[in-house]
């Protein structure tokens, strides 16, 4: 595992029910494109509000994945 | 939207349910005296045990509001 | 002089023009309320892209002012 | 109130299920050999992915708790 | 206790005498518009120099108070 | 727009004229390929010097945009 | 002194004295089980307010001491 | 120089050998796919421990690119 | 180059033009007394504000210059 | 893996012959009493200086070790 | 005052009696060299521990002072 | 002890070595012109790369040494 080479992608999910709920979708939509996705750390966690509620959650994510040598 | 002017306001709800819902209690509560709330930013999070258990949590936010000219 | 408390105060002023005139126009405002205002920090600067440009700076600044005792 | 010493414990929970339930999860854990807990701290907040979904929390807290004199 | 919702006001208390004078003297001064306050937290520490020696400290705390509902 | 998710990007633009000018020159030049440009932080702000004179602005920025689900 | 290794403690003392005093405390408690301390730094500053008064002083500080090989 | 846009990447290398290693690791694999590359600032050292030793460090590096326009 | 060793110096520069001014004041200040300055890195921005407006920025850089061996 | 909890120690250890043997040495000391040890992250670097020269390296290293349950 | 430029010297004093102590004695001693002191800011708190005491406090400051153009 | 005052001088080094010897060579160039230096703290570790190899490390260290009263 030692010669393995990770890259970090910062993304920003956003949703409606819940703060983890917006770090799921960011890791949802990378999935999309992105092989090898290993761990997630949270960078920050905000959110619009609309009406006196929160209308929902943006968390930020950085998302390691494995390059393939 | 270029010439606004916002306020930010520091707030600590708290909640015995999730760190979620000690957020939107803060959010709550503003609401009965600020208009205009835009976004908000969680600063931090922390809580009481009691028991051994989570007896509830504290989450810091900043609030941001649109001041009227 | 070691006898004055100071409130800080943290808003968030916006410009199409520059950074510089984002922090003005978040101390003109305040202006209009708060007297005795006596040094301003930046915080934070960002701001909105439309089309590829910058549309308005964003730039937080805590404002320091004199309570009357 | 004012004699107390208190400790900080550092620790991580996981958990399948959210971020706040990981946390619950490190003090459940402290629960076992630690008494008088008092508070935590939530430090950091990460996870592994597995198949392109969250597969585990991993919640950093810090623990405080009375040391008896 | 966890219906609470907390406010934090940033102040700039100054003493020629002490630090910890003069963050109680930021709280002193708060003490006469706010009830109810709760805790503080010292976020910096300064102070001017005149003659060579130091003519007051600068302490900046932040004040929680809990708001009434 | 809860569903959208957001990629940040990490760039440093220069110019000789001010700080501000190169931050929009990293976005310039972000505009060439991306798309949905949302958002921009400004992170760091440094320079060369070259005889005594500030020769450019480098100022590091954070890009936001939208991901095309 | 190039072979020894340190372990940190992370204590809170309070003290309805001074921030100096509530450091001081931690350290005292801390002797009455560990041996070689060596040094402390001090992490953070805050106290509870009780009737507009700082009620007592609680600081976070570290301890190192050297672990008997 | 000061036209010049750069990108930055952040990629985590690990190395049995030892922490500079690891970043020159991470900085050889990124030099199969992307030219003009100019700095690397160290972000973050830590690593994994197998039977009491340090089986691998990993260096989290950020690189930054010259973009050609 | 790799041979060279640099001396970082914290000025503060202040302008009543822009914050952009004050840096370069103080590096041009700098220029007075130091040889073979190469960059330099903002740390702070502040400044006073008098009758509502802001009569000054005072900007802290970070000035290094290669050291003569 | 989700089920487990992991503990932080927090320990300096020094070396006269590099960083990384400083960080080693830590690792080596905790082998004596703790099991099941994980990973580690490297906290801060400094050391003393003899005559001139680097006497020893000191490396905080913190170890994350699972508990047993 | 807006054309003063600014030096930021980083001393460590110490003392046995208190933190606040340690301060005025880095001033002090700067005094001795350095003349248009200005203002000071508190950086970091630590000190000794002998015989389970603290044997002294050290205090790090920045000391600002005026340089004479 | 207590009555020593310790300035800290920020300096940069490189190596095309490793990190170590960077922090080293800074040390050696104070040690032509500052007497009884006695601590050195790693602050940010970078370097330049080279036909995608690490052509020198750069080390800001902060060292301290002992003032002469």
């Amino acid at each position: 595992m030692s010669d393995h080479v990770y890259k970090k992608l910062e993304l920003v999910g956003s949703s409606t029910v819940s703060s983890d709920d917006a770090a799921r979708n960011a890791i949802a939509q990378a999935q999309a494109t992105i092989r090898n996705m290993d761990w997630f750390e949270v960078v920050d966690t905000r959110g619009h509000i609309v009406d006196g509620k929160v209308a929902h959650w943006q968390v930020t994510v950085k998302i390691g994945f494995r390059l393939e040598s």
